[in-house]
Formats: structure tokens, C-alpha cells, sequence
């Protein structure tokens, strides 16, 4: 969360920094995506990532809402984690060759930036609660509603290559 | 997964690269936990993270033992992600004063960890199964449920702050 945190003293404070942590998360995310759609080759893979690219779109429209349903300028901080996912999942789709193994690779780095997603909506959601801002919870509710079904996805093209490989 | 990508050419081998990945993650968390333990107040929310620091040591012996299962010598790989989740944990966890402010953060960060692991040994799983490795993938399913409680019961420490503001 980088060097904005000591301006964290109250959950509303705790609330927005993470806004903008999500923030550039998404921005970082709607970036990296293409290359992963050029990269994978299996056609259900292709396809599921192009459709979460526009929902990715939509999440970052729905922060800018929950940003002024809040009255504050929609902004980011630094986020060294999704950096560091993302980094990771630039790397193996550079070097690996083989082409069901780079889709595997494709699959876990989807997964991994999903499970981000997952957790950081998740606090977001109960501290909206917490500050009895149920309004913006439904919002970011949606948002988690899809990250849950863009991961299950995944996991779904993953383990027809595990049936694949048993029939 | 840094330089050594490059070595990625069969599905072995990236089982075997994320394997050294989670190897280090969990290494790295060994050695957070005990300050987010020691920021920690609430108690439930204490003793918690010292049973899952528990936990976390038996997941090393878990990996060392499935490295062995596969001929290989227990080694780690630089994995950005976990450095970065627990970059933004350590900064808030130093800069937050407020008790309750500082385990909503504390709770958050432990969150991302622990879907960070979910979704690491999610694809392990499912990658030995692919691979054959039915045993292999029953020793990291055990890890995995351990992962899986453990998020869960941030959920219920996390939801309990919401109702006891409801209240």
C-alpha cells in the first residue's frame, strides 16, 4: 500500500486507500490482459479472458461510481502486489514454448489475479458494512459476483485438461 | 517466478517451478507473521495467526515432503507476489495507530496471503492430477483445506467487527 499509509487513522481512511489500491489493480489488470488473450491458444481460454476484459472495464466504471457516491476524486496508489502477480505472469508467458503448458501457465496467472480480486472486494465489501455504507457494498458487490465467476471459469477449463488427460 | 522461467518446458517443470514458488511464499509468511501477530489486539484475531504460524510450519514439511515424493531437492524461487502482498501488509501494519483500524488492516492482509496460497495450491492440485501424481495431490489437498479454514475464519472475525457495529 506503499507510502500513503501513515495517513491511514481512521477505516474511512482504510476504506479509500484500498479503493485506490484496487484502483490501479484494475488498470494494471485491464493492461496485462491482452497479451495473455495473444499468448493463450486453447478457444474456450481466448474467449473467457476477452469476455473478463470487458467486465474489467466495467469494474473500473463502477469504482469511479463508488469514488463518487464517496465525493472523492477517483485516484490510485501503488499496489505492489498485483505488480508482483503480474510480474510474475509476464514471465512465464515470455519463456514457456509448449503450447498446452503456456495455457496451463495463462490459466494459474488468471487465477491468481482473480484470487487478488476476490479478497480485496471482499474487505471492501464488509468495511462498506462496517461503515454503514451498505449502498456502495451492493455496487462492489456485483463486481465480486463476477470475479468469483471469471475464477470458477478457470478452474473449469483447468480441470477439462485434468479430465482430458484421464480419459 | 523470475529468471528461471526460461527452464519451463514441460508441465513438470512448472509444476515443479510453482512448487518452489509456494516453497518460498511460505517461508516468507513464517517470517511475517509474527509481527502481524504482535500488532494484532483483538484476541480471536491473535489467536488465530498463531495457530495458522503453526500451520504454516507443518505446510513447509508438507512441501519438503512432496519435493522428496518427486526426487527433488526442496528449493525456492523468487516469487514477486507474496513479496509484494506482504509489502503492503508491512506497511500498514507499521503505519496504522488505531487498534481497530490496524486488525481490520491486519485481517485484510492475512486474507490476501491466504488467496494467494488458495490459488497456488489450487493449481498444484490440479497440475498433479494431470501429471498422474493422485499422491501427490492428496498431501497438498491437505494444505490447502488448512488455507481454506483459515480465510474463512478471518471472514468470521472480520464479519463479527460488522455486527457489532450493527448491534
Amino acid at each position: 500500500m506503499g507510502l500513503f499509509t501513515k495517513d491511514i487513522k481512521t477505516m474511512d481512511d482504510l476504506f479509500l486507500h484500498m479503493l485506490q489500491d484496487i484502483y490501479y489493480a484494475e488498470h494494471k489488470i485491464v493492461k496485462s490482459l491482452p497479451d495473455m488473450i495473444a499468448n493463450a491458444t486453447d478457444p474456450q481460454l481466448k474467449s473467457g479472458l476477452q469476455s473478463h476484459l470487458v467486465e474489467t472495464n466495467g469494474h473500473i466504471q463502477r469504482l469511479e461510481k463508488v469514488f463518487q457516491m464517496l465525493d472523492k476524486k477517483a485516484t490510485s496508489v501503488d499496489c505492489p502486489a498485483i505488480d508482483g502477480i503480474i510480474d510474475e505472469a509476464e514471465d512465464v508467458s515470455g519463456e514457456v514454448e509448449d503450447q498446452d503448458v503456456l495455457d496451463a501457465a495463462i490459466i494459474a496467472a488468471g487465477q491468481a489475479v482473480e484470487h487478488y480480486e476476490i479478497t480485496r472486494y471482499g474487505s471492501l465489501i464488509s468495511w462498506a458494512k462496517r461503515l454503514g455504507r451498505s449502498d456502495v457494498a451492493k455496487v462492489l458487490e456485483k463486481t465480486l459476483k463476477e470475479e468469483k465467476a471469471a475464477d470458477k471459469k478457470l478452474t473449469t477449463i483447468a480441470e477439462s485438461k485434468v479430465n482430458l488427460k484421464a480419459a
